[in-house]
């Protein structure tokens, strides 16, 4: 609750306006909705402005299906669930007829933004395998009102396809760099641009890439100062920290 | 090169006025200073408007000295070592009588940005020992010319004292978070707030924190969604982050 | 064996009351039930007043049902099985019709007390998808005649859920805290409230919290001073701690 | 701040016997004394009851001097420092008098409660080598008012010697248990006893002890349920634990 | 080749009585069995006295069904495959209808030695979710000809039972010790008995057992001094190790 | 682009032969070709000589069928599939007859080189279980157009073995050596033979060989001076690293 | 207390020769030498058979003093000290002048067996640099009463120098195979030898050894059947395991 | 011992011209000098032609200094050692006055080739804090007669310093690139050449490089396709494999 509100409440009370109970009970009336499978933070859009989302994994559809109908009520922005294996989509689908399921990036989006507004996100990936991340990333940023221009296949082993692409790196004000194996792309990327680097390690790879380790470690190890580091295969995780930025950018 | 320098150097030759030589010796001319002890890029100022650092650690002061100097004489920019040992530092101070020790940030700055013209960044930290690398961070970012508000000691085990501080975490553009232990500091601030955070854990803890691996792993795993996350002990890597953002909002 | 027994057997055999072959009987005979499948301990009820658990993995249904049989027979307090999947569970209820299957927590609860009586347990979990631990422990507890407050979904990302819930936290005698991800919620508890919190890391989170692992780590290092931890999932034995604590409390 | 104490606030408005801003000011001063060096929780003493302490790793003597004058002005309860080097103890006992210097502890009590009145609580060692760690919870808890019964070297390679101190082990109404190598004493004291157990795992140990990894996971893996795990060589957080559970059970 | 054998194949040649083309092809002579899917080591028998084993893991039932023929026709003593699915053992017993499959154990038994007379191991296991391993061990020095003694579930959190076994434990002249989560228990029979304890940690246990690291650590950092550790769940292994110090004893 | 091309294009503009736009427009034609699935580097071939291959994992049949179209176009060399599980292997056959799939190897050669002409490669595998690495190894390699001998079976466990295939170790331009387990073949094969000797540890073993982190660690150890090492289970790239020497030495 | 002990004392009571309360003395001393520094184990000696060690890291000077000062008063058998570092070996050689100190195996032996009458030990190392380890192992065989034959620097690098040494190997009763680096000694000797091998890791090596890791994964992997492995650098563990089964075939 | 020399050796015996005393001292004269200190493979140039190395860690100045003196005697070729502190050196010095020290690369040189004649070797650096170990391998091959290229400082921050020395590169018979933090040139190197990369990792970097682990791992999972890696910091190990290769080339 906002100081100023505060304020007004006091001064309510003061002059009479207002009684004691009524003050209290603005004072600790939070925005939670308490539903039965979730204590749902209904603010949290008004507050971040951003999209709100449903971790599917180890949810019931029945759970997922409850969360999206409150969020979907509650607020206006977009509405989205990540990690949604292919049956529970089936279910969210037949129950919200709008939704739209994107299987690579294992994302249901509930509702979307409209129009692109917020600016534009470059999202490089280095190869075909690792677009279950870079799509994840790419479409809940496009879902929270995001341009996004997506730079794939361009790993390290064939350099003059990154450095083709340089214009597209140019162009955006954040980029997201998704790639799994060593990583390397992430140190590329941040060596040939100025603009502010999010590395997502993705869990592809052999033996020793032990489920992405390798590739976080690398992308925490860049000798490109100014590269920061997201969880393995958190494709979403970058969008939203992108989106923090973007609306940092233009507020 | 730029595509339209190289399409006025071929526009040259068309016009007899560049001979093929000169032409050749123009495309090969990169900018690089390769002296005894290193090969230095000497345009990543221009490149990327930042800060040059010399990273200290398993080189000599010769080697440092030696370094520094080329930077400083190169460009006009702020230029710094990192990991710089006490013992160096005297030597450092003692070749270059401008530069400033900061001995808790392990840093040595030949030179600085006069003004503060980049914007705000908020550089929080959980517990005085963690200030080594919430200080690197501070610091490098002052160098650099932006503006910075520290707010020191908001650990999790008092949550009144960062709750009292939420002014001041609303007013930065970007928020550089360093905890060590279990690095919960990153989680509480990016749920409160709705700008990018950048979180940096640091070694401090018992045992099981093993060098800062519990901060990291707690950090990367954050539910507060979009917060990235830098090397351990990484100020220096955080404060470039956060420029390369700064710089992109304000270009 | 109490030493006074000891001691009683010994004028047996002063006075003539007792031979020494049935005091050597006596002496021997241990608290232990040898069924083919297990070599029971039948007098830990006594000893610890808390109820017979069998651990179901990796044993077979008909194992199970044995050692059931043996402990419902043996004592007359609290027994259940812990992480019996769907189809033991079915088996299980199929021989022992009184039997309580409560899937989401994997327990089968054979015999619970009829009485809550021991006190108040705090059961806090940060999100809908850490409930198959907390109700691991909530049900545990409650079979053993605790009184359970279940304080759900106040993970930090949305930490006026928690400031929410603070009569709750400090109505209880015991905190459980059940967290994935970051497993920061623990410290949070540990800031606001004088009670012991005991804090179960969960597996739940993406790929670099390696099952818990981060969880596990962060909960270690909380820099809330007095936070004990369990092993990553293990609600089970989080109740069996809080158990411990009351009944000391309340001997 | 307790409900209770804002209706207090908002009736005296209400009475016009206090003003607007007196209530504002009062709502948010909050218990923080913040000097240059810190920003203390001078509440926390209230809040929890407990011992104030001060980690002294990676904080300079001056710091630690500064932060200690502070909190003992602030409170009346017992206040001492963690992980003190015998360099600075030196200094802190020529600033403070009246402090003592527990070198195997690595403690410094600048206050202590005069009386012990909070209850018992078993200290059990398994080895000499790990009383650095259990001399730290046995100080911590008698600074904190609680009566400690020190079990030293009962460790599982001699078992009778655990056996004879039966007795000692059920008086307690918690135990903390202190082990390195293979951590096998927490199970065993948790076998035998139906108090809460709150294992320390030491730092002591061969090769693949990896620093105190080995009896850490022993004792996060005892199948003897309810057993409790502090951090690694962490005696003062399983100090701190215990007195949680007195003062709850003494309130 | 034994010297001696070399030298009567000399002296041949120098009396005339072998040619040098004979000794060279006695000399390359070679105890391998080439077939198409191994290159059999058809002396390991004599040189080792020890039971053949044909570890079935990674390899098709065909491999598997030539390599035991061709070990069966070439020693006359006991062979037998690990690690067999039920799938592969149902193929082996069709085809070696003499075969005894171990399904707890995943060990098929080809040819076992008919009687008992190498001495007697002690097979010592904590918990009945540890059989498959502590079976595989028994077994496999069963078919060797050794004399198992089990002493099944003797875990350390009901410790009467152990101390209640003790005979058992003496009269081996070598001890398996089979225990998974915080492995104690090979500390335990370490402390109370003079023989040699092969320890095997085993894969049973939440989360933090790490498939068995949790054991295998601690069984290492034994304080009891003299025991020796096999691969997790490696009861296979164990047995070797038995064999060959029975096999020692009774040459 | 090479320099002479460079320069043969300025010439071309000096002699008005070229114009500007032709040539600017050759400067930046780039050996990429963008299809829908990928971002293929064409010239990859012509650069180093070496089999194209399509890393099948994560990606669906109809990827790897449109990337392998494209190369088997644009190239005239050896293509290759590596990591394709059966299903995708039926459909890959089923849409190129020519392909042939190697299923130990997880292979599909699409294309392959017709003539043995690059010198000669010496495949080692030290059990049958490791074949599924030993054969992706030496069918790229024969793919490529050089000359494999394997030579399998020849674990440490029975030295002569190995003695016995001595002379075709030292006939081998290069070798690869494939093991588990604990991977000590490559140290033997370093100390025996005077050739580079490249490591390739696999995921086979029982539990504490981490998925192959034992044998990895235990050959980047080896003592034998001089022995490299691949990513577990990575015979594929164990032959492309062989390719590269032997190219070198021929060319 | 022997089963034959107790019988005894019951009859006296019996036969009225022994009291009551002389009985239950009897029963409850304990082989327990409780002095200020450590709670001593003195009937090890008899139940083991094996040389009484003091653990000396962490510990100070006087601290072993005083524990070898009773271990000597109260036993005949041998006592010595692991793990002395220079300085204290000086405080203990002036204290006890016939102590006898071991710089390189950190061993000081206060009483040694006069005579070898034990069986015969094999202690096998791969290099100079694992002496200290080796060593270690083979005066705590000799002080006990082992015969001990040193077979040193026979690493895998250089094969021929273990296959000279064979005889050494097949004469010993039990091998102790020291090694670093990759480990792969104790496959060899378990390969060509029927005896027990037990493998001792050290912690030599470069980075990736993780000092002594790779070795200690190596030799529990061992391809070698019946190879059973000590914790890191431990060469006293290994000397009392095979001390254990020495005592055990002789007894 | 090659067949051909039995063969000989067999045909003195058939003519009367050889004992049979003598052809079995031949038969096990083993090329192996057995000193106090050590037991040395003087036959290991023979067999690999390569220069003898002592690694010096954890041995003593006085072991170095004899074990160089027998290789000095024993064979012409190239004498150094690897690891030598500068105190140790110093003693080396004063001992063998030919002897060459380098400081950064912790090699002594005892004996080097007089002429380059082995083929080029391009040994490429990332970073001035990588030359310890880049000039480790540098050194190391030189002393055996390669010529060696070092191409320093062109880490992937500042990607044109890697393309301005494309010629160098491509002029290398085989490439050595050492590089720490993320590793990432390994990869850049492999993708730009044709040759085989030998990639070594160092242990220089932040808290998560975890003493080069992150490079290593990034290494291993080279998307550059024929890439091998050696130990963390083994400069000395990359130069012995490249010249096995060399010397392959070569004979």
């Amino acid at each position: 609750m906002h100081p100023d509100e505060v304020k007004v409440l006091l001064r309510g009370i003061e002059a009479g306006t207002t009684t004691v109970d009524e003050a209290l009970r603005a004072l600790s009336a939070l925005p939670i909705e308490d539903i039965d499978v979730a204590r749902l933070d209904t603010h949290r859009e008004l507050r971040q402005g951003m999209p709100e989302a449903i971790f599917a994994e180890r949810k019931t559809p029945d759970q997922v299906i409850q969360i999206a109908r409150v969020l979907l009520a509650k607020n206006a922005g977009p509405v989205l669930a990540t990690r949604v294996e292919p049956q529970m989509a089936e279910r969210l689908k037949a129950e919200f007829p709008l939704a739209r399921h994107h299987e690579d990036a294992r994302l249901v989006v509930f509702r979307a933004e409209a129009e692109s507004r917020l600016g534009r996100i470059g999202v490089v990936s280095a190869g075909t395998s690792d677009r279950y991340v870079s799509e994840e990333a790419a479409i809940t940023a496009e879902a929270a009102g995001a341009e996004v221009d997506r730079i794939n296949d361009v790993g390290v082993a064939g350099l003059h396809r990154l450095l083709a692409a340089q214009d597209h790196l140019h162009a955006a004000e954040v980029l997201i760099v998704v790639a799994g194996m060593e990583g390397a792309l992430a140190s590329l990327v941040g060596g040939i641009t100025a603009s502010p680097v999010v590395a997502v390690p993705t869990s592809v790879g052999y033996g020793a890439s032990f489920e992405g380790l390798a590739a976080l470690l690398a992308m925490l190890n860049s000798c490109a100062a100014g590269v920061a580091v997201m969880n393995i295969d958190n494709g979403f995780g970058a969008a939203m920290f992108a989106l923090r930025m973007l609306r940092t950018m233009h507020r």
